[in-house]
């Protein structure tokens, strides 16, 4: 199999302009080839909602709203996956979802499951798990941002079999960046972090800095590729998807075969004796 | 309550010659103070059995053997909790162990789950889960060197409710000592990663180099203490319990409880519409 080629974008959205977020990401992938492409969490609509009714009115069905619509081009005219945040509405709920669309067409609507501070104001949590498509030979897994601190998400991914773990971020805290690396070592995958960078201040909420530093890393524990703290980029790297299929360390043992489920979970009383 | 002192001992062990060993560890704790003091895995024996009949010939009951009896000793004289590698014979069975005793009483014998590398052909695995045991207050949980890069084995000891986890090592691959930060973090515990230094070659076996850096982190994700990469050292770091029993992160998620297991593990298949 040939190298696969992700690209992580890194952008700066204005808050509630949909379209002029839209045409600056566009502009940002101009001349970026890659067959894997990752944007930020709720890239084009902005992120801190007021309250539900602002979440609500700026929600667009999956896969018949504008900025999924613009993804879906995008993919059609590059003959590649999109991964990228926007908030979705289904039915009466409303979702922090990341659209998964390749060639055209719509594959997934991972809908997150692990809501971060005041989301759980705006939106509703995800219930179906973690998806995993497969696009070109490359089994691509999506989570969303503060998804990373739990690592059971990251984890039903791998399990699930994928390669590359696409992973749309607003990140505030100060971890993520650090810990994608581990993520991807105890996995045995890739992992693609799009960020975003600059500031929302949407009064009564606190304002809000967004970190950059989107990363590619890589199964050994690398960072492949990584943008800076500050400033829009779009950041590449080639990824051998073998290496994420050989979950083996040096020594020998199998990252997922030599889990021991019946171990985890409540321990029983401590063994005192034979 | 008070803070909680923990010291990490960083040895230099020669394979085979335990009760040297168990003098130099003794030497190495001379006027150290704490109330958890955490030892190497196989600390007094050596790491690199050839065979399992050499494990078998070191391999003691837990707790009537002479390391743990040392230990013992140890901790009923100041008063404090040990956690320290042995190799456990029960019944037939080998265990490359780690002994959690206090004030003179043997609490729990922790048989590592996780076998590395040749460990699997000279140890049995073990099969009774991750102990966490209760000294003055703190809820000491354990588990032993490779299990660190399975993310289910902090977790279970952090839902099972240890403050602390107690993390006896000998390590040669590269990247524990950056890990278990992000381990502290994620469940929001301290962690106390004793490794030990040194070499050894017991051929045919390869030469392992043992990589120190023994470290304490704390549940922000911070190394509190840390000893260099060369050299036996003890590092002593306080650390507030009550710190580890609040999970919350800015913003007010709950590390543990905001947890959503019906989410993880497979996925249901992806959703394309509402």
């Amino acid at each position: 199999m040939r190298a696969v080629r992700v690209a992580c974008v890194q952008n700066d959205p204005a808050f509630g302009v949909r379209d002029a977020n839209l045409d600056a990401a566009e502009a940002l992938l101009e001349g970026v080839e890659a067959d894997v492409v990752v944007l930020p969490e709720l890239f084009a609509s902005g992120y801190s909602f007021r309250d539900r009714a602002e979440a609500e009115a700026a929600a667009e069905p999956f896969p018949d709203g504008p900025t999924v619509r613009r993804l879906l081009a995008w993919s059609r005219r590059r003959g590649a996956a999109f991964v990228a945040g926007f908030p979705e509405r289904a039915g009466s709920r409303v979702h922090n979802a990341a659209a998964v669309v390749a060639d055209g067409r719509p594959l997934a609507c991972y809908r997150k499951v692990h809501l971060f501070a005041f989301e759980r104001e705006v939106f509703d949590a995800g219930e179906d798990g973690f998806p995993v498509v497969e696009h070109r030979g490359v089994r691509v897994g999506t989570m969303v941002c503060f998804d990373w601190i739990f690592p059971e998400a990251a984890r039903s991914l791998a399990l699930a079999g994928a390669d590359l773990i696409a992973h749309p971020s607003n990140l505030v805290l100060p971890w993520c960046q650090r810990a994608m690396p581990l993520r991807a070592l105890e996995n045995g995958v890739f992992t693609v972090t799009a960020n975003r960078v600059g500031t929302e201040h949407r009064s009564p909420r606190p304002v809000l800095r967004f970190t950059g530093g989107s990363l590619v890393a890589g199964p050994d524990g690398s960072v492949l590729a990584q943008a800076s703290a500050d400033g829009t980029a779009v950041v590449v790297a080639e990824v051998d998807v073998l290496r994420a299929r050989d979950k083996r360390l040096p020594g020998g043992n199998d990252r997922l075969a030599d889990r021991r489920p019946h171990c985890y979970g409540a321990p029983t009383a401590p063994s005192k004796d034979a």
